[in-house]
């Protein structure tokens, strides 16, 4: 049986410090749920920040990179994908996550959430600018939710995983 | 010498007839110009009518298209690129792309909004939802215009094709 | 600490039984090593064989999926990487393991040991034919090893995987 | 209407004065044909000759880039399109193409050869080995030709283009 994967997608260079102790937190939840913690891969920001938290409670961390060599991967990553297609890999991220969760959003990580919704994929967003939640939630309706904290973003997850998978 | 490439992109089905209006206007002026249009290359909303435009003004016209076949492509589309992955090619149109102009925006087009502003690249806004407008900006600060007309849009272009072009 | 990843490429719907017992006994061979298997994660022939394999030794088994949804999918893939781009996912096969073993080629093998040769990574043939071995051999230059058998294979892999690595 | 697209494939740096030879004739006669001439687009060996010729003969060349930028490419590309992706792109170029002429092959070639044939593609082989000759044939059979010449792969071009497309 595959264990569900959630995704969380953030910025990396761009992270605040509130950002990546949510990620961290996310990550730590996602492995105490007995979850598959998927990230962009990349030794920054939210990503190293999911991945440490991941591994810190024993959870698989999976990282799908952008480059074509492992250089910049986050320490904590147990499965490298190495895609070598730099932001077309954002595609890969959404449909290979059950739920998608954003932590903070900048252009990678927007085009994620927009690519969540394309693919008709139920996203959570966590720490959004206010314009970003209203577009968000215009463009993608019943598929966006907001989630006030890590532990409700999961809480989050745990209900969606329950319905039914729409597909793209 | 290699003309200017200007990316239109767009909602399919979702498309209103406004938009369906303004991307034709679009590829006119594109192709008076003496620049070459680039879309997703489908037959459908923005697509279809931007390539529909171009070519009745004697421009060339480059789809980018999701699928591997041609079926669904626009009758218009000169050089059609088949590339098979979907999602995934819409970073293949704003690298390809000088200028991005989006004439609407479903998620699909969203994400192309979010992926031109990761690669550094300039976007026009046309006929964007008020929450988008606002949104994009903040995202994309000085890569990010709006324009008020698909005249507006092709000016803001030329004063843009003058500037150095950022890389990704 | 990542576990070493083994690539099996093979074919799917054309594999012979040869082909699918010697996939098998590497799912096999590579768990118990303790090594991480990779494959293109379809429920089809050398795919479908070496997770088998794999995941009844206890090893931990990824799948390249070339669609854009989870149908297709062998139920022996612990961790499935959604790609929705076709056969350009053959390069993330490659690109994200340590040592590719071919075991029996079709065409969708041969665009993969390809790829791998011009990635710079080394890989194994197993059963193919004496033409493709004749061929390959002289493409990859030392690059490529020839193999009697999965215990062969195996072997060839551990050596392997005590050289540097070449980079793209 | 569209024209039809040849596409060109052969080595880069690893071309020899014979390759750049045949690809420059390629190209003039591609053009000469009315047809489009889609390669990799980099400005080196078979690609940068095949661009050479085609525009030489008042021809329209269009280049799949496998990097990120335009740093690189052929001067005489006038359409290329930015993948980003590596080699990945070597998919788009094949699915692109209504035949495949491969002008020499390294693996990157090879790599081609195999996706046109997985694709069901035809495929012309120009100045291969041996033993590329007799393994590609071996693995495509009737999508497989052998040109004794850039004149006679036109020819066998012109022949193939008649023939209804298979799809993949």
């Amino acid at each position: 049986m595959t264990k569900p994967i959630i995704g969380v997608m953030g910025p990396g260079e761009g992270a605040t410090p509130e950002h990546m102790a949510m990620a961290e937190e996310l990550g730590r939840l996602i492995a105490q749920a007995g979850w598959t913690t998927l990230s962009g891969g990349r030794n920054a920001g939210v990503m190293a920040a999911v991945n440490r938290g991941a591994r810190d409670a024993g959870g698989l961390t999976v990282g799908i990179l952008p480059d074509i060599e492992r250089s910049g991967i986050s320490p904590n990553v147990d499965i490298p994908i190495i895609t070598g297609m730099g932001s077309a890999r954002n595609n890969i991220n959404v449909l290979s996550s059950d739920v998608v969760i954003a932590c903070g959003a900048g252009p990678g990580t927007a085009s994620e959430i927009s690519l969540a919704i394309k693919a008709g994929k139920h996203i959570v967003l966590l720490a959004l600018s206010p314009a970003a939640k209203i577009y968000f939630q215009e463009l993608g309706g019943p598929l966006v939710s907001v989630a006030a904290s890590p532990r409700n973003a999961i809480d989050l997850c745990e209900q969606l995983l329950k319905e039914p998978q729409q597909t793209a």
